[in-house]
């Protein structure tokens, strides 16, 4: 008898625990996480996803439950994804878990890719495992939004950080930003970072401040991307940018100089031309439809108040992430400038508070618009179960 | 045997809470309450400062005893200020509980005005009175900045309002600014607008929005006055803000143009010529200096970005009441433009956070710059007790 259902959502959460280990060293693949619980409720073994090319999660844990000896026949596996069906740079898990003789797998969420979904599960079942799904989807989803939203919008998870007084000022007027916010805050902002598969900055933000838009302060394993929209090639080749090692500088323009081009790419940068949108601005649906088949799960902005506006404007940002320093700094530059202002506060997005921490001496907002996460629906049980009859719960 | 000095806090407490009663009542007399309490613990009266030319609030509190048939001989009375010992408006409440038979009076707070300050209690004593002070002097004085301001530093503690998105913006570029937060912050609005003396403006915000200004959508018994910074007298005669009765509306400008002042007169304003500042600008320290001597406690302060950030950069500010809603505009009109932007963020003031409070939709900030309330120091016991021999508790 493998272990009741009513302790599913206990052992979901632990799964999720593990996944959450994987938040900066799966990119892109998700963080997953896996347990496999023996029928006497005992931990038989456990893991997460690896690094790009390293075993998934469930391979993870059959590894730790043979290392500890244990015998994982009649064992249940909780999964916080469908177990792959197919071979990718890795052999099938579902495989794994059959020879295995893992009695009843519990997964989170189905696999949102729509031409494999269902597919995991179904091989299972045609193995003789019981199958059931849906436990701490929402939860599984949020740890990979960014994940998600590639495979089902075909874009990025936008979150778009700011640091800012509470007059909206993120830089004097003569251009200094250095600091709004507090040392907590900006060690908070690298953790942000490294959790990215891409940051997005522009061109103006390179010219002024020359920065190094990379992962430090903090333990990292990887970089994170760096993706540029630089309309005109205006991005020095001497810019400090460069000089990051473990990462790949992305270039989005409209601008067609060979010149220009060549020198940037001798810096090792992909220059990507992309149809210009109004003015000679870069066309932004262009640039988030190259970021995702780039693959780039969650894209972490962190531009000057032109960008963020844009960004804005063509209602790209999927999540703010504001840090708030308490002071009234009394004119400056701002945190985003639309192309074309509002004409009418109706036009005015209502924003969701996901939470509102202090760090620091400062304040820490992220926050949503509404119903921002509405395309995640069909992965959630309610929904999927009707549209997928063969990955009914058993 | 009056009653004991362990339960005095207690008691103080009732009685802050009965001077919270004046809140919008008793301006720009302070906000003062009173309970009498007989030997045996049993309240035998109490009451508040009233409106302008009204009774004290020891006298409300006598007049309760006297109402209830109780007997106030023995009696401790607990207030939140020094009876007064001179004529004013009223006889001095000092002889007032002398002659009822008071044995004891524990007082929050001495007098703030250096000319009387301890001879309230010097008087009671010389009746044979015992007298302590000191008890709930934080939070007494909490209840009447504005008061405690005007008396200690000739100038009104000056509240600005502002209400703002989470990137600082107080209303579109087209000037459309209804509205950015939503009606129950509107409502707590008018609350604060009820408790000053006085509410401030620029002549752009009346040119602008041609607003009233004034107390509506809560019960309010007096209206605050109105004063505007209008250096060159644009106000217009045909405003609608001369259309509220119950308050004086004042101008203060550098213009001599007396047809202008005249046509304003007309209208019932009081036009107060005022040393221009840098160009033409008005002198805010003038400006404040008259209305502490007006008089006015606490100053409400709505303006648009220019006032706002002439008072920003003069550090006139000493309390800001921001609503912000959970949006973010995307460009518009800021908070406050200093006439000077800052060269430094060395420059940026820090502010206290008093309080981050939900109303409705959007967020309630009550902020202080640091130390704002350090000229509070000679009121309090271990500061003022030394330097008043004649007051020490008994």
């Amino acid at each position: 008898m493998p272990i009741p259902a009513t302790d599913d959502a206990f052992w979901m959460q632990h799964c999720l625990q593990l996944a959450a280990q994987a938040l900066t060293l799966s990119n892109p693949n998700p963080r997953v996480g896996c347990v496999i619980v023996g029928p006497d409720g005992q931990v038989l073994g456990k893991g997460h996803t690896q690094a790009v090319g390293g075993p998934h999660a469930e391979v993870m844990a059959l590894r730790d439950v043979q290392a500890q000896g244990h015998d994982p026949r009649g064992a249940t596996a909780y999964v916080s994804l469908e177990p792959c069906s197919h071979h990718g740079r890795t052999p099938p898990c579902c495989d794994a878990l059959v020879a295995a003789g893992i009695a009843r797998v519990v997964a989170a969420l189905p696999d949102p890719n729509p031409l494999v979904a269902g597919q995991g599960f179904a091989r299972l079942r045609a193995a003789g495992v019981q199958v059931q799904w849906g436990v701490g989807a929402v939860e599984a989803a949020e740890l990979n939004l960014g994940f998600l939203s590639r495979l089902m919008r075909q874009r990025p998870w936008v979150r778009l950080k700011v640091a800012a007084s509470l007059d909206g000022i993120t830089a004097l007027p003569n251009g200094q930003s250095q600091w709004i916010t507090g040392p907590a805050a900006r060690l908070d902002g690298q953790a942000w970072r490294a959790r990215a598969c891409a940051i997005l900055t522009g061109v103006g933000t390179v010219l002024h401040d020359d920065p190094l838009l990379n992962v430090r302060d903090i333990p990292a394993t990887r970089q994170p991307h760096l993706a540029i929209v630089d309309s005109q090639l205006r991005t020095p080749p001497t810019a400090r940018l460069f000089e990051v090692p473990q990462r790949q500088v992305l270039i989005y323009t409209a601008c067609t100089d060979a010149a220009r081009q060549h020198a940037l790419q001798a810096r090792g940068a992909t220059v990507v031309a992309v149809p210009a949108a109004q003015g000679a601005r870069v066309n932004l649906a262009a640039v988030m439809a190259h970021l995702a088949q780039w693959p780039v799960n969650e894209l972490h902005v962190e531009a000057g108040a032109t960008l963020n506006g844009a960004l804005l404007a063509g209602d790209w940002v999927d999540e703010w992430l504001l840090y708030q320093a308490p002071t009234i700094i009394g004119g400056g530059l701002g945190m985003a400038q639309r192309p074309q202002p509002l004409e009418t506060l109706a036009g005015v997005q209502p924003l969701q508070v996901l939470s509102h921490t202090a760090v620091g001496d400062d304040g820490r907002w992220l926050l949503r618009p509404a119903r921002r996460t509405d395309w995640l629906a069909p992965l959630f049980p309610a929904h999927g179960a009707a549209e997928r009859p063969d990955t009914e719960p058993s």
